[in-house]
């Protein structure tokens, strides 16, 4: 540590993301990206402000996108914020809109950026187990909290929780702010934001990298009760007033403008999940229920960081976590039908090995 | 204020960007934009990059473009970070290299950001007041200190400080860490980047918005000591892991590859700005010396706020700082001969009138 850091800067454990290999010939599923690229509409845009116009400062409240984003999903402008992907959304959350006094309330399987950003904050938090088939009780987050946050579907799981249970939670904690992390909610949930308008606590987060294809971009987004939003431009406009770049901006909105082909990339991703799981299972792996990009899976009897290194020598990625419970676990992203093939086929000359 | 918020947001006073008007005959003149867009291969890398490989997650350490960077200012790779726009990295600074427990100094005139930065992180800071010929006194910055910071050339008044005055705050002040913020160097100042070998506390920050042209891509960028550098990794690692899209990355890189067009533009600023200068004078105008893409002015006896609506009517909008001591001075950015030809023209008619 050097005498120059601020003092919590060296307790720090930095959130680790998925690899992002220079090299092209791998078979990358390992950061839930879409296999499909993003609309053809966004990239038209995109090139068509590429163009002297980027000497220009961005609109700082992008509304253009905000505009597209509540028309989408049917709520008002302010009822949307935006952010440089949906971590920066997250962060400025965790920074504004939690009370740093008492503990924020996650699964203890979930989205690991979680205890960074309170790490970040210096805020307390509390793990709340989920039970043995890895299911969030909502029952559980009753306590005295800072707030409430989980993904749904959840990571690395991929189970999907019903708005019947989220709206019980909603009922007894109106204290706090509570936080749907819905980062794969679109390949097979349904959105906590039509709940929005009856909790004024209730945020809800999505975006662009998964089900729009858009992780190059960087654009997340917020939807919840105005006051919420303004907690976090607050925040934003203290931090940074232009988060979101001019292409970053147009072209998010115009992915909006594409319905058929969002629904169609979507099914197709979905498709080839539910083949793989079934895949899966006749291969002896046990598989979690996903609503998500990924499968989430354990072999009856082989480890799962032995697979992972085999599949990588193969020139496969998939993302497996060193973590309590969930060590004999691999997470595997769903790719094109073709990306199958070549990780079924690595998988069956592996098991078949001993 | 809603219950829901973090107590602090309550406080915050959000820095306020100058206007971005959304009618497009305007002569802006009022956020430093460069006149001259982005060099042409920025574009064309931009373009390139436009494709489905979107769909892919940007690198997080933005490789390509730190060492565009360090080769450019002749630096090691691990002496540069990179941010979405230089208010983040700035940002980054206040949460992680400055100390918290003893007051921050920058100027009494400087980048409004600085006090809302502190108040985001609840730094205590002390504004020490310029000189009456508005110039910074390096002899007053020795105080218990929990770190330094100013803009160089100063804005919003333009004016430049040698590296000599540089070195000799730097000799007596090693405690903590101090911020050369170069957003403008490139129009006539040097930069403190020579020094960072030299001063393990000396953290020099610069943007692309400016003198590259590519405020609309938000990029912007710190030099230093490789342990400076590191606790900035590790906040940027703890709040979003890419901060930089696909897009920003590569178009920044190339324009550090584009070295002619960048003096062609930043010398075609220059000769506009001393022309400014002249003019101005001759209409009774007060005029800083300026080292930036803008001037900073007085009239002999107009007042500045009707100056400045009085331009508005015309069209030309410019930036008035309704502050202590300079309220009755205009930022003008420099713009094309013919901005100014219509900034002069509005002028001469305004100052005939009564």
């Amino acid at each position: 540590m050097s005498r120059y850091w601020s003092p919590f800067v060296k307790d720090l454990v930095p959130y680790v993301p998925g690899e992002q290999p220079k090299l092209s010939q791998l078979t990358k599923l390992n950061t839930n990206e879409n296999p499909y690229g993003p609309s053809p509409k966004v990239l038209e845009v995109i090139k068509a402000e590429a163009t002297d116009a980027l000497r220009l400062y961005p609109d700082p409240n992008s509304d253009v996108l905000r505009h597209a984003i509540a028309d989408y999903h049917d709520v008002s402008i302010d009822q949307v914020f935006v952010g440089n992907g949906s971590d920066e959304v997250l962060a400025h959350i965790f920074h504004g809109l939690f009370q740093h006094n008492k503990p924020l309330l996650f699964p203890d399987i979930t989205y690991s950026f979680y205890p960074v950003y309170c790490g970040l904050y210096q805020i307390p938090f509390e793990a709340i187990p989920l039970d043995e088939s890895f299911q969030i009780r909502i029952e559980e987050y009753r306590g005295i909290n800072g707030g409430i946050i989980f993904p749904n579907p959840n990571a690395p799981t991929g189970c999907f929780l019903g708005l019947p249970e989220i709206e019980r939670l909603l009922t007894v904690n109106n204290e706090t702010v509570v936080v749907i992390d819905e980062a794969y909610v679109d390949f097979g949930g349904e959105s906590a934001i039509s709940l929005v308008d009856r909790y004024p606590n209730l945020l809800v987060t999505q975006t662009l990298s998964k089900s729009r294809s858009l992780a190059g971009l960087r654009v997340g987004f917020a939807v919840g009760h105005p006051e919420l939003i303004e907690a976090l431009v607050r925040i934003k406009n203290s931090f940074n007033s232009y988060p979101l770049d001019r292409l970053a901006q147009l072209g998010a909105a115009a992915s909006f403008a594409d319905q058929g082909y969002f629904e169609q990339t979507c099914h197709a991703v979905i498709t080839e999940r539910n083949a793989m799981v079934t895949r899966l299972a006749a291969l002896d792996f046990q598989v979690l229920p996903s609503a998500a990009n990924f499968v989430f899976c354990r072999h009856r009897n082989r480890d799962a960081s032995e697979l992972a290194a085999s599949l990588r020598e193969d020139g496969i990625i998939v993302r497996h976590f060193s973590m309590p419970r969930i060590d004999q676990y691999l997470r595997i992203t769903v790719g094109r039908p073709e990306d199958s093939e070549v990780l079924f086929t690595s998988l069956q000359r592996i098991l078949a090995t001993t």
